[in-house]
């Protein structure tokens, strides 16, 4: 089965190459472009987010590789869950948004597992392969740096759109593109790992190292450190979770130290980029700040990107939401989805 | 139970410190010494080799540390393994000596496990918790490049003893620090490796890493990678060879990344450090090869550091040795002595 929210285009293409049961598109206006497409096919055409979340149910399904951007990701990933399903997460901000209710959730029902796709939390579920979790200090995220490190207020203030879309070492859509330049992408991540591995914040840290080869670091109570490392590919990562807990051989180009004798790791500018902040005092206070943060930054991320606002003001925003959406402590799903829109609203009337 | 060779003042102050219910010191010359020494403690003080070989039937002992150097330890090793013991191999010139042994015994005694404690082979064994070995494609000894990394062929010339006794990171005994100047240490490792690891030699490579903080990376056929990193310290090794397969808390000093922003890796120099593939070349070979390699570096290294040959010398001796001296292909424990002994008279008469 193969899902798309808006790219048809995409869909159609993967649709006819893969021949998948059944094609699901979310946003109804397609769902005509797509039928037409695939008439000829033995392949059932679904429209509407609705049928993503009840396609979970399909007893053919093993893993479901949960890709969606942003908060959509959750209502599927539950039901997912709820389901039994093996999750590979390649979309973050489901357990940003509701990592407890996720992780809870998981509980209820041992059967399903989740298995992050994420290239650093992949690198660090690796690492822990055969390790007791209970035996971390600490971890390090390894980040780019983005297309930006380096650089001062001044140059940041003038950033425009086309500028921060383009990512060093990894090829990716325009909002984590973003998130990737305003290193939210990386706030992002410790929030995620602090519920795949259940860590408290203090145990999570963030290393910028531009060459992106080591994905990211565990460091075990007895002061040992492991790594992963390897080219930047995310077909890695993927093919891991995909086959977890096997290794499957491929023939993909392998790392050569002679490309890479020299490796650099540097403190991040938190003041520069001050979301990697902001997502720790969310992730430490909990609740339902994440959710605040994630709903933020989808909204400044789309006005940045609409040219309606500069980079510097998006940081600014998120801590205005932060600040003044009601918080709460122990919050439902359905208080997510209050939140969710509260924050939104909120962050618009500010643009 | 505590055990020297020669070093009786150590062996003195360590059983007083913590009282072993029995001392042995291989060189009986020391025997009165040490007995007088430790009259009014509760100590049985044994002496010689075979005493050492015959302490390993010692139902109280679970963990053998055998960290005895070159040749001398296989004996011991050969007999713990025989009695079921845990080993945790400090001297690697058992493996290189004599390996096929060694694995062969340890598949007729299964109760007996062997872990490794040179801090490369600990890398590589935690980097493999979880994994199976045969998904290892390869796997990366990480070498400092010892004292004289860098230097040119007419610098090795003139180096001394002194110069050569120098390491930048690792606090060592003469004999593995000369083999650390010449790169043989590292050749030892390839061909321990090869054993532990079940590897063919063309799996095993060597990169120069200055700062000795990755001790070594295994790369698995699905070009993932994993690296073990930490200070410098054999603490971390041997704790871990002692409470594997548990991780034992510690307070140790950690590493810190704002002290190694800058990880470097090169290729070693095999023209000036011809050790390297000399080592290879009997690893390839097998046999009795590698027994000759080590007892002719023995040898060598002993003639250096009485200064009767040069730094360069010592691996011409050697290869002069590994083409001279008679190959037995599959050697029993009879034909080791008898080519260890071979060896050394045949480089001796070229001194």
């Amino acid at each position: 089965m193969l899902t798309a929210n808006n790219n048809y285009e995409l869909l159609i293409k993967q649709a006819i190459k893969y021949r998948p049961e059944t094609v699901i598109i979310a946003n109804e206006e397609h769902y005509l472009t797509v039928k037409e497409a695939l008439k000829n096919l033995p392949i059932v055409v679904k429209a509407g987010k609705d049928a993503i979340v009840a396609a979970m149910e399909d007893s053919k399904i093993d893993v479901v590789v949960a890709a969606m951007v942003g908060y959509s990701g959750l209502a599927p990933t539950l039901k997912a869950i709820e389901c039994g399903k093996t999750i590979a997460l390649a979309n973050k901000e489901t357990l940003v948004v509701a990592g407890d209710l996720i992780m809870r959730k998981l509980q209820e029902f041992p059967n399903s597992k989740l298995l992050p796709v994420d290239s650093e939390h992949s690198a660090i579920f690796q690492c822990l392969v055969g390790e007791q979790y209970e035996k971390i200090e600490k971890i390090w995220l390894t980040a780019s740096g983005g297309p930006f490190r380096g650089k001062d207020l001044n140059f940041l203030q003038k950033v425009t759109p086309k500028q921060a879309l383009k990512h060093p070492n990894w090829d990716m859509g325009a909002k984590i593109s973003i998130d990737s330049a305003t290193l939210m992408n990386k706030g992002f991540e410790a929030i995620e790992a602090k519920w795949l591995f259940q860590l408290t914040p203090e145990q999570i840290d963030v290393i910028v190292h531009p060459e992106s080869i080591v994905h990211s670091l565990v460091q075990f109570t007895d002061s040992s450190i492991k790594a992963q490392c390897g080219l930047p590919d995310m077909k890695l990562p993927i093919q891991y979770a995909l086959y977890y807990p096997e290794r499957q051989q491929n023939t993909w180009q392998r790392f050569d130290f002679a490309d890479y004798a020299t490796l650099h790791f540097e403190k991040p500018n938190r003041e520069l980029f001050p979301n990697l902040n902001l997502a720790h005092e969310a992730m430490r206070k909990d609740g339902n700040m994440p959710c605040i943060l994630n709903a933020a930054n989808e909204v400044v991320v789309q006005a940045f990107l609409n040219e309606r606002i500069g980079f510097l003001e998006m940081s600014s925003l998120i801590e205005k939401a932060l600040q003044k959406v009601d918080f709460i402590e122990k919050p439902t799903y359905e208080n997510y989805i209050q939140t969710d829109a509260e924050t939104r609203s909120f962050v618009a009337n500010l643009l």
